[in-house]
């Protein structure tokens, strides 16, 4: 098999469901969109679920179909590399409520007419209830693994709490199981920033092609910073001036993070569909796994023959460590097995996807004890 | 004297000017709107000046004019507190660039319409200058203290920097001596969002009053969540619902922090101009008082008789206490004569506006040591 053979393409598939949600409105069909790397063996125990993070989606490894860049962990995903096809079939699929192939607000209701604001608010819970629908066309009964950072993680939590005999080992990254009143305070400013843009109307803009751009990106600004530590920020940009020599004593963006900023709300808002960001944030903020399990987060993992692995990043800010250990403490009380590690790396909440060594050898040495 | 009568009413000077601003303009004349506390007494000697935050005003131990609600900062300022109005004259004037009763650019230009974005950029030393015109006005040479927390801490440096003889002791409260590029990155998201409503038309809304009032509420979110600590926040309201006993799976604000948050950025909107808001963060972006002084901060206090205090909170992540300790270490190099503390609040930055027993201890005794 060449190289290029081993990616599949840009899948897609529409099963009939229907997916009871937590929200009580069900979801029929379920359009679910998807990537797989790698091979299934023969006894299909090689598969291992990669649950993406808010604005990711199922090209992990293989070139964004819009944007033509490298897939979002194509240094993690791959022959030879930490989550290995050589011997593992990987596969990953785009949350419901997003807008790269699964059903969303962008997606046509029974009516013909896109969802927008009538598509059921959804939860953690139901992504990985659609995933699971998906396993089910697939064939494959067991997970190896499941692994996802940020929102990932929280899905990788919620499929280990749901379908617990389906899940070997889950791989938690720089993820928590409850969005901190922090958390929705962030996402809230992006939500009012996309609803404040006129060009959203109410989420009926579909017809006409003009979004709320404008909205959407400053969303993705004010997101983007909770993303980054504050001396990753410093060393990266410090104060430094953008292409001039001066301060101009005007609105430009003199400074380079400034620059910077303005490029990823911009380019955010050419990808990205401004309701799925809606109503993935809120699936974001509903989460709490304890509250799904009378308040107590052990109960989420009772019984459990998964084995664990929770990563944290020294410089997280957004999910730090103190909420990984606050599920290893849980793990701990329900009788899981759990290892915990606290990384330092310098790049704050993206840390999980950038370059740091130590988190490969976590990701191999977990998912693959005898290689 | 009544104690009603210590307390000044609503007052406007018009100076000649002209003020040469660091951009290069020149502003004349120079509104300023100004309030006084106490009594200047024969010597002059008693005059403490304080000066405010990004959103603040001159009103400080007085009701503020529009929303009525008590000055920013009553608990402080007033007979028998912390700065004593029986002792201390205590002034506060409006920062140019801002919008209550100083030059900005909502004031008339010489054409007759309202600045709007022809106002000159400004900065911290060009706000100080303006104070320091007052202070000619008054007849007042020296200062027994200047005393600010955050943006106001700002201007105390300054005017310790810029006129080292005019001051006799700086207060500064959970302070910077330059903005970071996480800090330039919040703000820079303000800026956006109120350039992203079409209701600022390029700052020209004067006319018929439809302001973008959308753009500065999500500004004033954004940056509202750093005035506060995660601790806090989660203290405060954690994931508590608002008045209702479960989520409704939709897009109101189901969650405390969201309402709050909401409510925050609306009355903001009510009683603040979004062009000063451009003007005032560009001001604190632009801040770098070691880049004012051949890059070197010590150089800014090279020879100064004043006395410096430092207070930092260990909550507040928006000027954590490494930039105070910073600023210490540059007046150590310096020779000034300085103290620090850092005190342990739960409240984050906003904690130099909050019950702090322990900051009106540190407040007293500094500016009145031998009370």
């Amino acid at each position: 098999m060449s190289e290029d053979q081993r990616f599949g393409p840009d899948r897609r598939v529409t099963l009939p469901g229907p997916l009871a949600l937590d929200g009580g409105a069900t979801l029929s069909p379920v359009e679910i969109g998807y990537e797989t790397y790698g091979t299934l063996n023969a006894a299909k125990s090689n598969a291992i679920f990669i649950t993406h993070a808010l604005t990711g989606d199922q090209h992990i490894a293989s070139p964004h179909p819009m944007t033509g860049k490298p897939g979002w962990w194509a240094r993690m995903v791959g022959p030879g590399k930490p989550i290995d096809t050589d011997r593992f079939f990987v596969i990953c699929s785009n949350v419901i409520g997003s807008c790269m192939g699964s059903s969303g607000p962008g997606s046509l209701a029974p009516d013909g007419a896109p969802f927008a604001m009538r598509f059921p608010v959804i939860t953690i819970r139901d992504m990985v209830r659609a995933q699971a629908l998906l396993l089910d066309h697939l064939g494959i009964d067991t997970l190896h693994a499941v692994v996802g950072g940020s929102m990932g993680g929280m899905q990788a939590l919620s499929w280990a709490a749901t379908f617990p005999d389906r899940v070997q080992a889950a791989l938690v990254i720089a993820s928590t199981a409850r969005h901190s009143a922090q958390n929705i305070a962030f996402h809230e400013v992006g939500r009012q920033a996309i609803m404040a843009d006129p060009n959203w109307r109410g989420g009926q803009y579909y017809a006409d092609g003009v979004s709320p751009a404008a909205g959407l990106a400053v969303a993705r600004m004010a997101a983007h910073i909770t993303y980054l530590s504050e001396s990753g920020l410093t060393e990266k940009f410090g104060r430094r001036l953008q292409a001039r020599e001066a301060k101009t004593f005007g609105f430009d963006a003199d400074f380079q993070v400034e620059s910077y900023l303005r490029h990823q709300g911009l380019s955010f808002s050419d990808r990205f569909d401004a309701n799925s960001y809606l109503y993935i944030t809120r699936a974001m903020d509903y989460f709490d796994l304890a509250e799904e399990h009378g308040g107590m987060l052990a109960n989420a993992f009772r019984g459990s023959k998964t084995r664990f692995c929770l990563v944290s990043f020294d410089t997280d800010w957004l999910y730090p460590t103190s909420e990984s250990r606050n599920v290893v403490h849980a793990l701990n009380a329900s009788g899981a097995p759990a290892s915990f590690v606290e990384l330092s790396a310098p790049f704050g909440h993206d840390s999980f996807l950038l370059d740091v060594p130590a988190l490969d050898r976590v990701v191999s040495g977990f998912l693959c004890p005898e290689c």
